[in-house]
Parts: structure tokens; sequence; C-alpha cells
């Protein structure tokens, strides 16, 4: 069987580590991992597939990406750059016009972080099998706690029996003691010319119009004119959940979102940092992000601190998600201070 | 009458406001206050006294010592330049050897905050009247809160009745509520000479010594083999709290005493910095002193932020007084970070 096609989809912006991250500093490329960024790990995890990876990414950010593959070895890739942002159906649509029908793609995000890499390539392998049975395959990750942040797959074996909206703190509990119930992890495999007949059918106008952008493309560009009028819509909401041919690997990954502070605050708590990262420390259960200086907590605890050269920012780690609103604040107020760190 | 002459002491060492302050450069001389220091507005508090001011220091500040009667337009002072620290007692008995039996001193230490000048200069010029009299006087603050952390004085109009130590929560209220006790101040007024006879016949160890360390000076430097031979007493301890002869004038001051990050940051609160200082900003209830970036807070409150190129302190306002344990720490951990600034 052949090895799928790996696509990396780095369509992010920048408003989740601030002021460590930036519009021109996305997560996934920072590097907060013994010196290696998300994207970087995602390379590498996947580097078993052998092949030259798609990569989805935008006008802002290609060079960055260039940057990690080159660090990774990879010089023979396939680029795709995004005039602006469309959402993960239209990212996805244009790596699968761009690797043609026949090809099986596995599909990831670039700030994922995942530990158990033989879990890994086994999940890979028996989802090459379903897709290349015709079949679109999730990867659903078995919960480790009763969130409330994310959605939700109910599936028997391999097959999905239904999709659940974010649930309360109530239904999570109950989804967890259950066993059939999953967390969508945002990895995907499939054959290209397969996702592509299901989007058609689904989501006919993110199709068409994901089609006609690609076919206006200049190289590796993708024309701004004929993206803006691309639905923005989540391959979740456009196919996924209304597919009738999902199948389901379920997988003990040792997952972790990385999309905000408190999830880094948990994940360096349990991973210390100081053994192998220059630039993150956890003192006194307080996690330190971007300083090069000499850091003392006194009488303080669960706090986060993300620190630039232009930038300090102090948060408990139990507000990690009011800092969307302090991003938007600053977009306004102090615009400098979230496109480039200077 | 004669204007008596200003005695400023600033012997004191930099564990208070660490990181921005350093063994190299006391808290006194840091620029929080409209970017003036404290040991600058002390004098500028007195230049209605005429005269030129004795400053009595140590060999790791005179410099800065200089820098700040310069910025004020004092260019005619006497220094005594100690060779190690040995207290208030000694401290003072230099500048009244220096200034010669007849000559009133006015002394103050040089890390005060005084807000109500007129209040000052009409408690100085009761002061003055009773100085010339022979008394030893001390400026008794009226307390503002059941304070337990500052001895007390208890008087009946200008005479002493008792000195009492640090109380407990109870006695304080008492104090507070009964109306006759003062907090000490750490001004004093009175004659040289008298200060020197109540100092012989109290501490006689304390005088000879000083004598003798003063008699072997060499221009403005104190030696010091002679002066760790003084004993280290505080003028309280060695002559205030035993003389028959002591006066109080009661006042209020709008004193603070700013001498660690707790009473920085209820200073703060009150005057805010904002309008007229560069390094100090208070932020939803945060003080952030020494910074010049763009500083976020979410979640937190009653946090206080010290931070230079080299080092970062994020410190509970209620634990201010753990800071020192982190200074002696640091001290054997890492002595650069507490000897200069970068």
């Amino acid at each position: 069987m052949h090895s799928p096609l790996l696509v990396v989809l780095s369509g992010g912006t920048g408003s989740c580590l601030w002021p460590i991250s930036r519009k021109t500093k996305p997560k996934q490329y920072l590097p907060l991992f013994g010196g290696q960024s998300l994207f970087q790990l995602t390379l590498r995890r996947n580097c078993f597939l052998g092949g030259s990876p798609i990569v989805v990414g935008n006008r802002h950010n290609y060079a960055l990406s260039r940057a990690d593959l080159s660090v990774t070895g990879l010089h023979h890739y396939t680029e795709i750059i995004e005039a602006t942002p469309r959402n993960t159906a239209a990212a996805i649509a244009f790596a699968a016009l761009s690797a043609g029908d026949d090809t099986l793609l596995l599909v990831t995000p670039s700030d994922l972080m995942i530990t158990q890499q033989v879990a890994y390539e086994t999940a890979v392998a028996e989802a090459i099998r379903l897709a290349a049975d015709g079949h679109l395959v999730t990867f659903g990750l078995v919960p480790t706690r009763p969130e409330t942040g994310y959605g939700y797959i109910e599936a028997d074996g391999n097959a999905v029996l239904s999709f659940r909206e974010k649930p309360d703190a109530t239904t999570a509990e109950a989804f967890c003691d259950n066993g059939r119930f999953y967390w969508n992890s945002g990895i995907f495999c499939f054959r290209a010319g397969r996702f592509l007949e299901e989007l058609a059918r689904h989501a006919p106008d993110v199709y068409l119009a994901s089609v006609q952008a690609w076919e206006a493309r200049h190289g590796r560009f993708l024309p701004e004119a004929e993206s803006l009028l691309i639905p923005s819509q989540s391959v979740d909401f456009a196919v996924m959940e209304r597919s009738r041919d999902i199948r389901v690997v379920p997988a003990e990954l040792g997952w972790a979102d990385l999309g905000n502070l408190e999830s880094l605050w948990e994940y360096f708590r349990v991973n210390n940092p100081q053994k192998f990262s220059p630039n993150v420390s956890f003192v006194q259960d307080n996690l330190v992000l971007g300083s090069t200086r000499h850091v003392e907590f006194i009488g303080v605890k669960n706090l986060i601190i993300v620190e630039t050269p232009d930038a300090l920012l102090v948060i408990d780690k139990s507000n990690s998600q009011a800092e969307k609103h302090v991003y938007e604040r600053l977009e306004t107020e102090w615009p400098e201070l979230v496109e480039y760190l200077r």
C-alpha cells in the first residue's frame, strides 16, 4: 500500500500566545519545545511517511514554513499559499486539487502536540487501510478529562454514530464515562478525489469557489479576489458532520491542543521545560514564556508570564480565554504590538 | 534664630526593591517619583533651610549622592563617607563631630516621602525652638492606621512619656484610638554638642569608637579598621529611648515609609504615577516598576512587577516581606544579580 501524502495546514493567525506570537509569527513557529516549533514537530512526527509534503500556508507565514522545513531537512515540498484565510474546508480542497484524485492524503494541523509516536503510527496505518477503501477517516482521541471546550464524536468501532457540539459539564462527564465518545483531533486521512466528491456534495458552494480560486492561481499563490468568494467553513462543518462515509480511528496519542496559554501551562507542568527548552521555564507553578532573564516569583502561582522586548503579559491561567479580548483591543490601540515582533 | 544644618543619612543598602535596586543602586536613588528619587525629594523638601547640607553615605553610593545633589542644584555640601555601615547612632555622631558643638542639626533619612510640605516646615520650626533650648527633638507622626511594624512614642504635648516596641494588633488599635501615640519618624533636631553629650552618657562605647574613627579619617573618608570597632546601634536604641531630654513634635506630614514593595503599591494606588513618572505605572490594581514595555494584566490584581534588563520579579503585595529571603538566596546563588544593574 502506498503511503499517504502529508498535508500540513498552517493558516493560523497569531492571536493565541501574544506577545510571543504576532500576526507575523503565529504560535506554530515558536521554538518552545526543546528549541523546536510545533510546525517542526509535526513534520518530524510524520517523516515515517516519506514523500514530499504539501504545506498550505498564507502570504504572511510561508517564509516561516520554509525556514522550519529547511531546519527539518525537508527540501522537496509543495507550497500552497493562500491570499486570505478561508478556513479548513477550502485549505484541504486546495491540497486535494494539487495532489490529484487517487492520492491518499494525511491532513494534519501544524499546532498539535502528540507524544505517543508508536500509537500515532499505528493509528495512521489503520486510517490508511480505511481511506484506501474510499472512506473519509478522522482520528478520535480518547478523552483524558471531561473537557467542555471540544466537540465529541460518538463511535462504535470505526463507525461514526454522531457528532456532538461542545457539551456542558454534566454531559462531558457522561461522554467520558461512556467510553464511546472521542475528541475530534483535526487529523484526517482520505483519498483526494473522495474528499472533493464529498465536499462537492455537502458544500457545493465551497467546492466550486475553491476550484475557481485554484484555477486562477499564479504558481503557488492563490488569488485574493477569487479566494474572498469562498465561504469560510471548517472541514468538520462542511464535510465530516454531513457525509455518511466517515470512519473513526480511536487512538490514545498523548495529544495536547496547545492552542491557549492554559493548555501550555498544563503541558509544561507535566513536561518540565527546564530540561530542554531555552525560552520556557516552569517555576513554582508559574509558566514563563519568552524570557531570557532571571525570574523570581513570590507569593503567586498559576500565573503565566509571556514576554518580549516590547511587551509583557501577566495572566492567571484560568483567565486564558480573555487573552483574545486584550489582543483585539491592542489591534486597535497598539497595532504595532500585534503585527511585528521587533 | 539660625536655621539648622541639614544632615541626610544615606547609608541604606539595596535589598528592598530588588531587582531595580542593587547593592550599587539603593532605593533612595531610584527616580520613581516623577523622575525624581527620594534622595532628591529629601533635598528639595529641606531647601527652605538654606545652607550646605551634610551627607553621610558610604563608599558604594557617594557618587550617586553627588549626582542627585548636582541635579538638585546643590554644589556646596559636606560629604562623610563611611567605610562600612555602623547604623544611625554612629552616622549622626560623625555629622555632629563635623558640624561643631553649637550647630543645630536637622537629621533626616533619605528614603522618606513627605507630602505635606507646609506642615513639615511648621513642625521643623517648632523643633528648632525646642532644640535651641538644648532638647533632643524627634518628630512624632500621627498614625493613620494601626500599624504593627513600627515603634510608637507615647507623648503629652512635647513631653515623651514612653517609647514602645512594635505592638501586636490589639495594642496598635489601642494606640491609634488613644491619641497620644505617634510613629517614630526617624527625623531629629538637636544641637550637635547636645547629641554628642547624650551619646557619650548613654552609649559611651559608640561615642568613643565613633570619635576614634572620626579622628582617623582621611579627608571625607572614614577608616575601615576603626569603623569596624564601632557598635552598630540605632540612634533610637543608643540615645532617644534612654535620654531624659527628648521632646516630641507631633505632626501630620503625609508621611510614607516607602521601605518595601507593599508600601510603594499603597502609595502609587493613591498617587497615580501615570501622570508624571516614566518608569512606574499602576494598572488594574497592579504596580509596575522599572518597565519600559507595554504591560498587560489579565485576571490578576495586587501584584507588583519589578523589572530590569536582567531580572523580573513577580510578587503579590501581601508577600512583600518575603522579598528579603529571595534577595539573600540570590546573594549566594546569583551574586551578580544583586550587586550591579548591567
